[in-house]
């Protein structure tokens, strides 16, 4: 790490009431310059009352929980989908909540089960009449009559959210005991509104040396499905999902803004849901629009009060984020005055930064002060490494903090746990400096940037640029596609597919990236039947585009291609419907420019079998038994590249660097600082003319830079180490 | 190999003029009691009159090029896709014949395009109206006007073969240079039918020493377009298609026959064409039931006039099989006296053995005496080892003849090739003695079978039982599998999805597999739909019934699941539609009584991922990466397994016969006649009270083998050896 003196200030400390003297302590050893509470922590007023400005969490929808318990019908709620039920008989009872988590679920047996709900016969996929069916409120289940006997039958219900899912989350991961449970309640209603106005109102007045509210977040969380205990503490979690805003109210009110209705099946979708990582469909994004719209405009309500109030408004970028869409046209409205993002990687950093519409960002690093992480494993307690943790996070991160500035950084959690960890507060203290570092080069003006612009295209476009649609699934190309973009010295922006349909491919594009499994919101699905955009992307393409697809991209069964650019690619995938056909052989030339760099076969981890070239013009780069895994085809003017798949690695971003500047015919271009070990990234800040070089390896690693003109220079680093060249 | 004296008869040895001596002294040496001829050899005198039955092979569409020459029009024809073409500008020029064996086709010009082709927008999926195109004929392509820029367009079209595709081959094959190209004539017209049957009655009178006569084959040759040799030898091969039975006579007698028209399209099907292992239309089934009738009722003719002329029919069940259909209902009214299907494997001999309808069954053995083999590997030539590979293929079909008799065997191609590898004349007399003491033993009676009935169901059914639609597929599950049931001492066959529609599970069956990937014949697609199937499967497992799913069974999109059948199976595939649920954990138990005979993991080849399980019920024997392998379920009263892959190795037969024994309910039935090493099988001929077990191991094995009483026989068997025990 860096060896420059000791600064101050940007920097958030989670403060811990009882551990005031190690609140001020921490605060001036990682140079804070705010002190934050956290769900389960409060502050005490010697650090309130110490010289830092305070950060107060606020969370409205779980705040009042008086008043949710006088309101029950006014608490969120969602559709779920019983598990199936296999008719044996003539008629079939089905116990609605079996196998969910029923402290966290109620079945809403207000609003007319007849009127909001559906049974469906998925044998056959059909839904059931609605007089063949009845509920029945004290037991909890539907009984359906005149089933066909052998098939399958689930309910589409509503269900009350009688604990509130994150204070669940952090309630059960600390042992809260019989602390009263908290319920979300609805902001849909008016009467709910006005509750929440007024608890902020009062809140405002009685927390005077609050300087900033932090929303963590605003109203709806993000879709979390728990089930029951004894068989499976989690069912369905999207980080990006909309389930959660779901009520008759609301899709009342959906029906009189879009002017038609949405049915239950369109939030439970086979059981699928509406997941980020599914296309949406039309009706998806009506429903996401409306309810952009409605938090938009009630939040900027709550915002404009605590602006009147003399303080400023923070968004945390997680849990009840949903409705809020910080990439979304509307985000600017809610007149933020700072987001906050927590983040492991490099991409998540990038999405905060990119953000438009609000002064302040701030990253929230991991781990977070909890003895367990988010998977349960241990951090701050015996079999931890929160320091190993916190270093291994922070290197992916720097990658993209190279690229875009960032305002600040801290920690949430409880400040105590620390107290065992030393190496874990030398570690932080080292951070802090470096970011602090870094940020002050972004002062001076952007980072040198290749002449190069790429667009990933996916079905959600800008609106989740930077993919953030359910956290990191592993195996999801795009995550390993947008982490290695994220610390690249390239301007990569985000399309959708309406995007296309509508303006074409954008002027200036040097790339479109698209890359994900068929059927994926990230490949398209359905839109690649849409010969619009195969007219555009060909029609550029042919005039100098570059078109670099990964895994399955343009896939869908359509027609008599798989691949739906598979004239552009050269290759198509056999996915069984032409074992018969007889596959050209599969020549490999392995000198290729996209391969300098590094030796060996690249592991792109689970990857695309079954790829077949179309034509000896096919460049084969590199091959699995048969199966070709880096292609580079010419269609026209433009240059396609195809990847069997991709995982964030050294060896492969460098792959996917160089690929850029092939597809975009611009391999000449490439050398311009730029560093030769794979291992290292480097930025150049022109204005002020320094050098940034970072390492992300565990050893210490020599590299040569180059610089515009071409000349190298040999920079030596420690592990995770990171050196700053004055070039004046 | 066994030591048994030698013995002699049942065998079929091809001789060729110039190397009598040799022939005679062969026939001597392997026991034959029949001569043949091979195509590209002859027999001559001093052959035909020694004192052996002559086989003369006889194809009758190629017999008479002079009368194919005289009536261009009347050769056989096919549908092609030419290869598609992107538009650059208003109109394109696609030469249809462009990738393909101009040797091979000729476009038919004489029966209008307008007609008969279609030309699509494979952009869209949409066909171009026939006043948008113009077909020169001087040039061989279409022109396609008002095209849409950047669509890709193909052409169907008819085109004529003016080189009999299985003489192609051997002609190519041996170099026979400037030797006439044989051209296929269409028995569809009369006057071709004519010429056929003037041709036999003179062919007949011209070969009085003949006492069989050879078919290779009847009329139609299974489809094999072959490309531009610059480019690809072969485009599409499929053994089992009727592609090459298409021409617009028939067409139009189908229209007549059925009722309404084929189109080109239903069978060039998005260039995937009609194979086998696409689950067929029911628009295919009907083309397939015409073809049948009218190849059954003109081959009979055929035949008759064989019979009248004192001389027995056989016909080789490959190269020109199409439309024959063994196992079809109309089969035993070509009155064929024998059939012979060449084999390299045991189900290829259950395909055989199983036929009803002809009395002789006879099996080409392989290798084939060519100088290279089917996929161009060196076999009598420097670099083959023949008699290696006859015996690993004997090995195999020796496990299928253990169960069902077959009469006879027989070599076929240039006998003079064997001179330079004494060891493959030693092994064939060592395989033609060891194949006459298993006869014998099959003319006492069947061997044991257990109380166990399987069928194996597939889109297919029993029309194509032993899976005979495309030769052996890498990666296929269906061949892995029932290459192992074909040496299993169980009862099996084959049935549809029209089967079960029609009348349910059949009375008596114990257990039913489907094993397959989504989509394929095997799996069966779409007809998993059909609730009718799935309602009596349910209804049948729920009564006792043993389900057995390997790889994607039961799997189609459609409603809730992916597997219809995952209720029964306990397990489904996460195919990407739901990456944010949450999948139970597995927990494997690996002391099931289907594991029992072996350690560690087995070997599945390419098997489905992402599998889990539906709840904690589903016993998990053996999971990768998360995945379940191996599954056992129950549901009523049945049992229900799922296998991730299958390949056939002892290990797998064993999981296989096991798993049989479980589903059924059955495990205590398991020991009697099994042996305890799973590189023997054994077989018991209860009348004459002998035992004969067999080993498939390169090494010596020890094995027990237990009795009816599951008392054990301790046996040591020679690599592939062969042990008879008299047990009275």
């Amino acid at each position: 790490m860096t060896d420059k003196p000791k600064t101050k200030g940007d920097f958030t400390l989670p403060g811990e009431a009882g551990y005031e003297d190690m609140t001020l302590e921490l605060a001036e050893r990682w140079g804070a310059d705010a002190i934050r509470d956290s769900d389960g922590t409060v502050l005490s007023d010697k650090i309130v009352e110490a010289d830092y400005p305070i950060y107060s969490t606020i969370c409205l929808v779980r705040a009042d929980n008086e008043w949710a318990k006088a309101n029950r019908d006014k608490l969120q709620q969602n559709y779920l989908m019983s598990d199936p039920v296999v008719a044996e008989k003539e008629h079939i009872d089905i116990d609605l909540l079996k196998g969910f988590f029923r402290e966290q679920f109620e079945i809403n047996a207000n609003d007319d089960p007849k009127t909001w709900w559906q049974v469906f016969d998925r044998t056959t996929a059909e839904e059931v009449t609605k007089d063949q069916w009845t509920f029945d409120k004290d037991s909890g289940a539907v009984t359906v009559q005149n089933v066909k006997k052998w098939h399958k039958y689930t309910v589409n219900f509503l269900a009350y959210r009688i604990w509130e899912g994150i204070s669940m989350y952090n309630h059960i991961t600390n042992d809260w005991g019989d602390r009263e449970h908290q319920m979300p309640i609805d902001p849909i209603y008016p009467e709910a509104q006005q509750a929440m106005l007024n608890y902020l109102k009062k809140w405002l007045d009685e927390h005077p040396r609050t300087k900033i509210v932090r929303f963590t977040s605003l109203f709806y969380n993000f879709a979390w499905f728990w089930g029951d205990p004894a068989i499976q503490k989690f069912r369905y979690a999207d980080w990006g999902s909309y389930e959660m805003t779901v009520s008759p109210m609301a899709m009342r009110l959906f029906s009189r803004a879009k002017g038609y209705e949405m049915t239950s099946e369109d939030f439970v979708n086979n059981g699928a849901y509406c997941s980020s990582h599914n296309v949406p469909s039309g009706r998806l994004w009506d429903w996401m629009d409306f309810m952009n719209e409605f938090v938009v405009r009630f939040g900027r309500q709550c915002i404009d009060m605590i602006h009147d109030a003399g303080k400023l408004a923070y968004m945390f970028y997680d849990d009840h984020w949903v409705g809020t869409e910080p990439w979304g046209r509307r985000y600017r409205d809610l007149n933020f005055d700072g987001l906050i993002k927590c983040v492991f990687n490099a991409f998540e950093a990038r999405l905060c930064a990119g953000v438009q519409g609000v002064r302040t960002k701030e990253l929230r690093l991991h781990p977070y002060l909890f003895p367990t992480g988010l998977k349960g494993e241990p951090t701050f307690m015996e079999g931890g490494n929160p320091a190993l943790d916190a270093k291994r996070f922070w290197v992916n991160i720097r990658r993209g903090l190279l690229r875009m500035p960032i305002d600040r950084i801290g920690l949430g959690g409880y400040l105590h746990l620390v107290r065992d960890f030393p190496d874990f507060v030398d570690a932080i203290e080292h951070i802090t400096n470096e970011f602090r570092t870094l940020k002050q080069f972004h002062a001076g003006g952007a980072p040198y940037t290749a002449p190069l612009k790429a667009v990933v295209l996916t079905a959600w476009g800008k609106w989740r640029s930077w993919d953030y649609v359910g956290h990191f699934i592993p195996g999801v190309e795009i995550y390993e596609v947008t982490e290695s973009l994220a610390g690249l010295p390239v301007d990569v922006s985000f399309i959708s597919f309406q995007d296309i349909q509508k303006h074409g491919i954008p002027d200036g594009v040097d790339i479109i990236i698209n890359a994900g499994k068929a059927g994926s919101v990230w490949s398209g699905g359905e839109h690649w039947k849409d010969a619009r955009v195969i007219e555009a992307i060909t029609g550029w393409v042919a005039q100098g585009g570059g078109f670099i697809g990964i895994g399955e991209p343009s896939a869908v069964r359509h027609s008599s291609q798989y691949f739906q650019l598979a004239h552009l690619l050269g290759v198509d995938r056999e996915i069984g419907l032409t074992l018969s056909h007889v596959k050209l052989p599969v020549t490999v030339s392995s000198t290729h420019f996209i391969l300098k760099d590094f030796d060996g076969e690249p592991d792109f981890g689970k990857e695309i079998d079954n790829v077949y070239v179309l034509g000896s013009d096919t460049e084969v780069l590199t091959e699995k038994e048969g199966s070709p895994r880096i292609t580079v085809n010419s269609f026209g003017k433009g240059k396609t590249i195809y990847m069997s798949g991709f995982k964030f690695s050294p060896e492969n971003t460098r792959l996917l660097h160089r690929s850029l500047f092939t597809a975009a015919g611009k391999e000449p271009e490439y050398r311009a600082w730029t560093c030769s070990n794979i291992r290292t990234d480097c930025a150049f800040y022109p204005r002020i003319k320094k050098l940034v070089v970072i390492s992300s390896s565990d050893t210490a690693e020599t590299t040569d830079v180059f610089d515009a003109a071409g000349k190298s220079i040999r920079i030596h680093l420690e592990p995770h180490g990171i050196k700053i060249m004055d070039m004046s």
